[in-house]
């Protein structure tokens, strides 16, 4: 089973990142671009068959180890297993 | 206007963080865990009011700047300009 996991720094957070992008974006031409923000995206593979387990534990993993919660926050989100048919929700189980 | 970003490596391509992060999950009991690859989310906000044009431009962005393109994948969503009502479509213009 896969979980995508996004790590986003918190609303108020400085990214110093995010702002040398748009920097550079400005320089090279699009103007347009009034804000970048730049946080993690990771896909975790886990030997686990229930959806419900496997958020639980990759949230647990975030909170552990894949986000610095003090200035970031983190979604997990669980691909189903089997994924021609399916419907972009999680049937396992 | 907002668009989402999702870098990520090929396939093929080695991913030491996200075999350094999966190493360090199983010393802490996350032993399920079979594959860790970390990719980056960034969230553009962009002066642009057409959904078509700002995904356009935000590809321009990646193959210029936000992804390598040797090693990198990536993928734009628009987010529509009104979030409340509105149902996950790019509906503006």
């Amino acid at each position: 089973m896969k979980a995508r996991v996004y790590v986003t720094l918190k609303a108020g957070v400085l990214d110093p990142q995010g702002q040398a992008a748009k920097h550079t974006l400005g320089r090279l031409g699009y103007g347009e671009v009034e804000g970048v923000r730049i946080g993690k995206y990771i896909e975790l593979t886990m030997d686990e068959t229930d959806p419900a387990r496997a958020k639980e534990r990759a949230a647990a993993m975030c909170e552990g180890l894949l986000a610095n919660t003090v200035i970031e926050d983190y979604r997990v989100e669980i691909e189903p297993e089997d994924a021609d048919g399916a419907d972009g929700a999680a049937s396992e189980g």
